[in-house]
């Protein structure tokens, strides 16, 4: 029986290593820019790939991911369970009572986001294959229909995270956009499924193109029915009768599985079972919040990174970047959907700025491009200028939809406590008995910050002061006020060991105090709601109360206890 | 480069799915019979492996695990990937502070409960190797160590389900038990590295037997020191400025990987290199419990099982029975450590019950022992009716500590709500006004189910009530009495949508009320005590709230939000 050698089992590790580390590294510098941190998850593996590492060090790169032997085997183990989990978490995330439920603005977005840079795709691909990267003995067809389907997914979490950040995920348009991105991620993993089938129809053993089209469909019609249907049945007896969360994870994981292997049955791929699983799983009501929760930070967290990374080692993004053909998937890719989810929202009765909003939102694009393009590759239907073409698209897609709909719509980002703290305004020992002495501190520390003078910032504090107690429950106080004039908000957090009387709601002394001062009344708004969400609960507050450092301080704020 | 054919693709998920789905289904089956489920994900493996399925069905096992092409790597990778991370959870749970603050009792009992059973393992080894089944070409002091090593390794996470279970593991035996065990692991994974390391000095090409004990003994000290501080350090700083959980995440698993490439760099077992890491990593007080209970909950559920599962698939577990080394083994096994720790126990002035007690405790072994047998039995040191005595001999300690403890300090398990609650005692819809009205029901559904007058109940409850009203907090309320000469005891289960006055501490209406009635105080204390801590936050007693169907009710029991 083949075995993995000692050299194999020490390399595997080191590779991945390797990879997570730089995967993780380069995400959370993404995240710094305001970036999706999957960019910087793809960009790791290109600097590791035989574009960077490859092509300067061509000797580490052989030594960390050898071609021959078991190692490649290995990785695309790893990898291949990492994209069938990452699919798991994307499934679980789709609310398909949500979708319906938007009813006509949804439907036309989705529609129209869908059908126009599809038709647009299929239309260049089917006028120009070979210039677009068709293999070369790719059917036109089947090409004509991939690169339409690929063309018009929108990248779902990349959507979630850009109208988070900007405060729009509540409003009309966010659950607008969110509801269409969903609809389309079925709809194109479902064309791309039987653009699949076609394209493996010939090639693998088990029947013809029928037979896939039928069991895809049948699995999806099964799966999202009858099957949703037991789930949600059988959820509450595993959770009354197994142990938690043990029972209820290890059914989830044993059918994403089971659902991947009859994908690969089907002759498409087992991202597509996993996806499908998601879907119906994520449906029950009686999936719990904590479930999803830990599924979605392991899977997202490490095992998704795996394969994101591993993109940018198929191929040397440098040798295989064809201007033409990539500068043509962007510009198709991107006119397809501004108009067609634009005209869709236009159509549902949103005004033209807002119309355009969701048409640049839907734009993101993401991981499942590559994804598709990646297994595109591997079933030789394009070449590795297309693919390079298709992940820079997405790349260039989700880059630009952030700052595009900051401009268009003159959103922010929205204000956050964590945002504002300083060294110099974090005060870990006050040693004040009154609040008269502690605001006043406070505020000369805060004036300054500014080179302005305390005064007035101590009597506007304390004028609101007079208005609305500022004690909080929980020994938490928010003195706040705002001052006309100020050029950035200023956040002071104090700590009293003893306690001051801050005539809190439950009668208690303050211990943690936080003084907030802002220019306008949005930027107030933003961080008493911060301040309001994040310490609802005592056990958040008690977290800020024991750091004595500021690292310490600003750990307790970036990850609050929920 | 080598690559994974699409059938190879659905093997893998399909042959991963049967794994996953049989353990988790025996694991549970073992939980519900008291016992660890990691017996339950052996059984599987066994079952699933060339005992049964193989004998029987050979052309289906051969089907699901092939052993030629790719598939032995791909189930390897996924295994060896799986032990790893749970080395991790492993080393996660190690407190080396509480080892020391233990004093003299614990240092005694890891003391001799760990040279006892060595001493005798090394020395019946020594003696009789071939009958002990040393592989034709092994050493016999390498032998001789390696069994004196699986001898002498507890199973910590059995013991704490042990300990836990018998509400032992807050007495001074359950904390002396707990920190031998830890120390134990510790001490018997740096002999069995030093044995791995002089076993593999003459196969693999890094260097000589000296380079491997060097570099083993310095990575423990480094890590468990100067890494441990640095670690501590580093993590207010990645939970600072880094996203929530996925910054400290990813380090975790890249640094674990790391570990385990050095390990295998070393020429020892990758899972030596995460255990270590595992207790550097989680001696920071830094560390969030959330952070573990994340990777605990993953690893533990679904990449430990694949691996556990697997051990059954390497071996047939009946031809390979030797009956003669098996009862040797655990004979050995079980002498030297009954002598070793509770002797250890009886010096460290513990007196003679309780000393059996710890004995009985510490002889619990695990996988520790199986992970031992596997890399000895693919080194070559020991042959296959060995690795089957050690297994056999692991489930047996198991199986018997918890009865022979319950039977020897006539321990019993606490009684949990969610061990009484019957269909016929939950009343889902109470439509009564007063506080006298709805007891009066509940004691006559209560005396139905014993077949016994609901006068004297309501009588004692309402007496009870006198003394302290039973309103708890958040619209619970828990009215109790003792009745004596109660078969077993009784618990109700009533809600309200209007609520029911019980003069609750926070002058709430009560809408979930919890009648207990138990015939002795012991069961009274446990009862009380189990609603005491589920109810303790806000979310537990909504969920119960939510809960119309008797299956929603256990569910929402058996996992009350924490």
């Amino acid at each position: 029986m083949p075995h993995l050698t000692q050299h194999e089992v020490m390399t595997m590790f080191l590779a991945l290593a390797v990879l997570l580390g730089t995967a993780k590294l380069a995400g959370e510098l993404m995240q710094k820019l305001g970036q999706p941190s999957v960019l910087g998850e793809i960009l790791a593996g290109i600097l590791l790939g035989p574009t960077l590492l490859g092509h300067f060090r061509p000797q580490i790169y052989a030594a960390l991911f050898p071609s021959t032997g078991a190692m490649p085997i290995v990785l695309e183990t790893v990898t291949t369970i990492g994209v069938v989990f990452f699919l798991l978490t994307a499934g679980l995330e789709i609310d398909l009572r949500s979708i319906f439920r938007q009813g006509k603005s949804a439907l036309l977005v989705s529609f129209f986001g869908v059908i126009i840079p599809f038709a647009l795709g299929f239309a260049a691909a089917g006028a120009f294959p070979r210039f677009l990267g068709a293999e070369a003995g790719a059917s036109r067809l089947i090409f004509a229909l991939f690169v339409g389907t690929a063309l018009s997914i929108s990248a779902l979490p990349v959507i979630a995270k850009i109208l988070m950040d900007l405060n729009l995920i509540r409003t009309e348009m966010g659950t607008v956009v969110m509801s269409s991105a969903m609809f389309d991620d079925l709809v194109g993993w479902i064309l791309f499924s039987m653009i699949l089938g076609m394209m493996n129809a010939g090639s693998h053993s088990f029947g013809g193109v029928k037979r896939t089209i039928l069991l895809v469909a049948a699995f999806t019609l099964l799966a999202l029915t009858v099957v949703r249907w037991l789930i949600d049945k059988i959820l509450p007896f595993i959770q009354a009768h197994t142990s938690w969360p043990g029972g209820v994870l290890g059914f989830i994981f044993t059918l994403t599985l089971a659902g991947a292997a009859f994908a690969e049955f089907a002759g498409i791929h087992a991202v597509f079972g996993a996806f499908i699983t998601g879907i119906a799983v994520g449906e029950s009501t009686h999936l719990r919040k904590r479930t999803s929760e830990h599924i979605h930070s392991i899977v997202t967290n490490v095992f998704a990174p795996f394969f994101f990374a591993s993109i940018g080692l198929r191929t040397n993004f440098v040798s295989n970047f064809n201007l033409g053909i990539t500068a043509t998937v962007i510009g198709v890719a991107c006119l397809g959907k501004l108009l067609g989810a634009g005209w869709g929202a236009h159509l549902g009765g949103m005004d033209r700025r807002t119309s355009w909003g969701v048409g640049l939102a839907m734009n993101a694009r993401g991981a499942m491009e590559m994804i598709l393009g990646l297994l595109a590759l591997q079933a030789g239907l394009i070449r590795e200028t297309m693919f390079v073409a298709l992940v820079v698209m997405a790349l260039f897609t989700s880059l630009v939809s952030a700052p595009a709909i900051h401009f268009l719509l003159r959103r922010r980002r929205v204000l956050t406590l964590k945002d504002t703290v300083t060294t110099k305004l974090f005060l870990p020992a006050m040693k004040f008995r009154t609040k008269d002495e502690a605001l006043q501190h406070m505020c000369e520390v805060a004036a300054d910050a500014v080179s302005n003078a305390p005064e007035r910032f101590l009597r506007l504090v304390l004028e609101r002061e007079r208005v609305v107690p500022s004690g909080w429950e929980n020994s938490l106080a928010v003195p706040h006020a705002r001052v006309g004039g100020l050029p950035h908000p200023i956040v002071v957090i104090g700590k009293s060991e003893a306690g001051i009387d801050f005539d809190a709601r439950d009668g208690k002394l303050s211990r943690l105090i936080i003084l907030i001062l802002t220019g306008d009344n949005q930027a107030q708004h933003d961080l008493l709601g911060d301040a309001g969400e994040m310490f609802s609960r005592k056990e958040a507050i008690d977290q800020v109360l024991e750091a004595s450092t500021f690292v310490e301080l600003v750990a307790a704020l970036n990850a609050p206890v929920k």
